[in-house]
C-alpha cells in the first residue's frame, strides 16, 4: 500500500479512524463465548460493522498472546479476514518489536509472509537493525514509536541530547526519515501529547503518524487534527475500547459501529473544516476526482 | 527464582550458560522434519543434550512467531517441557515487549500465566509502564534492553543526556534499579560492549546482567568475565547458533551437547579462578556447602 493509497482511502471515506483490536476474551459478550473462536467471531463482526467509518485496524499481539497459541490463531484468521474482505483496509499489527538484525527478519516474515499485514509497530531502543529488515518488503511500513501516549513516555522520550540539545523523540523522528521514505515509514505520536506535534510537525511534515491516546486515555481529536494534520491529512488516529467495548449484549456490533460513525463525522467535520488550511491543490484536486 | 537460586545453579554446575533457543524451521536437521512438531522435537533433544552444562534457557519468540500459530504452540511446548523436567533452569521469554499499562499486563499473563516463563526481555524506551505490571508477579523476573549486542545500539543508547552527561544506557541502569529490586530485575548487556561493562558494574553492581553476543556475535567471554563478574558472577551469558547448529545431521544434540561443555569449562576456569577475585566468603561457603 502506498501513502497515496491511504490518504485516497481517508478522502474517500472522510475518516482517517483506525479501530484497535485490543479484543480481550473477559469482555466479550456472552452469546459469543460458545462459538469455535469468540475472539475470531467478535473481530469479524466489530470490523463488519465498522469497517466503512475506519481506513485501518490496528490488532494488539498482546491480547492475543494472553490466550497462548489460540489466541495466535484468532490473530492470524482476523487478519486474513480483513485483508480478504477488506483489501482497501491498512492493516496494523501493533506488536512494539525491536531486536537485532537476523531476529528483526524473522519479525517481518511472521507479520508481512506468514500473516497478511501492511504495517508493524517497532520500537527504536536498539537502533536502526530493528527496522531496516522490514523496510525490504515492498508496500509494507514500518510505524516507529516516537513519543507515545502514556504517562512514562517522559522516562526516556524527552530526554535531551547533550549537544544538540533535541529530545530523544526528535531523534527517532529525524532518523527515521533517513531509514525510509513517507510511503515505507510512519511515527506513533500519543493524542495525549498534542501539545508538541508542532514540533512534530516541524521535523516531519510529510509523514502519516499514528495517534493513539483518544477516548480512554484523555486525548482530544480536535487539538490533534489542529497541530497534527498535514496537506495529505497525515494522521491516523486511533480508538480502541470506546468502540469495541461500547455495548457488553448482543448489540455490541451495531453499539460499536455508531460509536465508530459518531468519529468518523467528527472526523468529516475536521476534514472538511481544515481542506483549506492543510490540504494543497493536488489534493483538492484528488478529492474532486473521487467524488465524480 | 530468586536471585541466590539463580547464583546456586551457577554454583552447582561451574556454569553461567544460557542457551538461547532461536530454532529456526529451515535449520533443523532432515530427520527431524517428518516428526509431529519438529520445532519443539529439536528444542526438545536440545535440552536433553545440554541441560547439565546451562543454568538458563532463552526462546526467541520471533522464530516461533515466523511460524504462526504453530510455531506458538512449539513455543508453548517448549517452555511446558523445560519446566517440567528441569524446573532448576531459569526460563527466560526473549520477546523485547514494551507498551503501555494494560497491554504490558496482557503481556504478563502470556509469559507468566498461559506460559511458565521466568523471565521476560522487555525495551524501556516507553517507560516503567511497560515494565512494572510484570513486577507484580512474586518470582519472577524482567530483563530490561540497557546496552545491547548489536552495531546500531550506538544509535540511541549511547546519546547522552544534556544535563547529567550521563548515556541513555546508564539513565536505564539507574532507573531499573528505582523500579525493582535484584531479585526482580536483570539488564541486558552485549558482550560485543565488554569495555564498557566497568562503567555498568559501578552503575549497577549487584543486578545480573543477560549476556548476548559470543560467538557469532564476535564477544568475547573471558572480556566478559573480567570486567562483568561480581561475587555473585552476576552474569548469564548466551549462546545460540554456536550451540544449536553445532551440526547439520542426526549428531546435533550430540555436538550441541560438545559445544555447550565447551563453554561450560571455560566457565568453570573463569569461576574458578576468579573467585577469589569476586566472591565473597559468603559464596565460597554457599560453594562449599554444594560440594559436600
Amino acid at each position: 500500500m502506498t501513502y497515496n493509497d491511504i490518504f485516497q482511502q481517508i478522502i474517500k471515506k472522510m475518516s482517517f479512524l483506525c479501530i484497535g483490536l485490543d479484543t480481550a476474551i473477559d469482555k466479550i459478550p456472552v452469546h459469543l463465548k460458545n462459538t469455535e473462536d469468540p475472539v475470531f467471531e467478535f473481530n469479524k463482526q466489530i470490523v463488519d460493522a465498522t469497517h466503512q467509518f475506519a481506513v485501518a485496524y490496528k490488532p494488539n499481539t498482546a491480547f492475543y498472546e494472553s490466550c497462548g497459541s489460540k489466541g495466535w490463531a484468532s490473530l492470524e484468521k482476523t487478519s486474513k479476514y480483513i485483508k480478504e474482505n477488506y483489501p482497501e483496509l491498512f492493516l496494523i499489527a501493533d506488536a512494539k518489536r525491536g531486536d537485532i538484525g537476523n531476529t528483526s527478519q524473522m519479525y517481518a516474515k511472521a507479520f508481512f509472509e506468514t500473516m497478511p499485514f501492511d504495517a508493524i509497530t517497532l520500537s527504536p531502543y536498539m537502533g536502526r537493525d530493528s527496522i531496516l529488515p522490514f523496510l525490504r518488503y515492498e508496500g509494507k511500513w514500518v510505524i516507529i514509536l516516537a513519543l507515545t501516549s502514556n504517562a512514562s513516555s517522559v522516562d526516556f522520550q524527552v530526554i535531551q541530547e547533550k549537544e544538540s540539545k533535541e529530545y530523544i523523540f526528535e531523534k527517532t523522528l529525524k532518523y527515521g526519515q533517513l531509514w525510509g521514505t513517507n510511503d515505507q515509514i510512519m511515527f506513533v505520536a500519543g493524542a495525549t501529547q498534542a501539545y508538541k506535534f508542532q514540533l512534530i510537525r516541524k521535523i516531519a511534515p510529510e509523514y502519516f503518524l499514528l495517534v493513539p491516546g483518544i477516548g480512554a486515555q484523555g486525548g482530544d481529536l480536535n487539538e490533534v487534527a489542529e497541530y497534527g494534520m498535514n496537506e495529505h491529512c497525515g494522521l491516523l488516529v486511533n480508538a480502541s475500547r470506546s468502540v469495541l467495548y461500547a455495548s457488553e449484549g448482543t448489540d455490541f456490533a451495531q453499539k460499536a459501529a455508531e460509536e465508530a460513525e459518531k468519529l468518523q463525522l467528527e472526523m468529516k467535520t475536521i476534514l472538511l473544516r481544515d481542506l483549506k488550511k492543510h490540504f494543497s491543490r493536488a489534493s483538492l484536486k484528488n478529492q474532486n476526482k473521487t467524488k465524480e
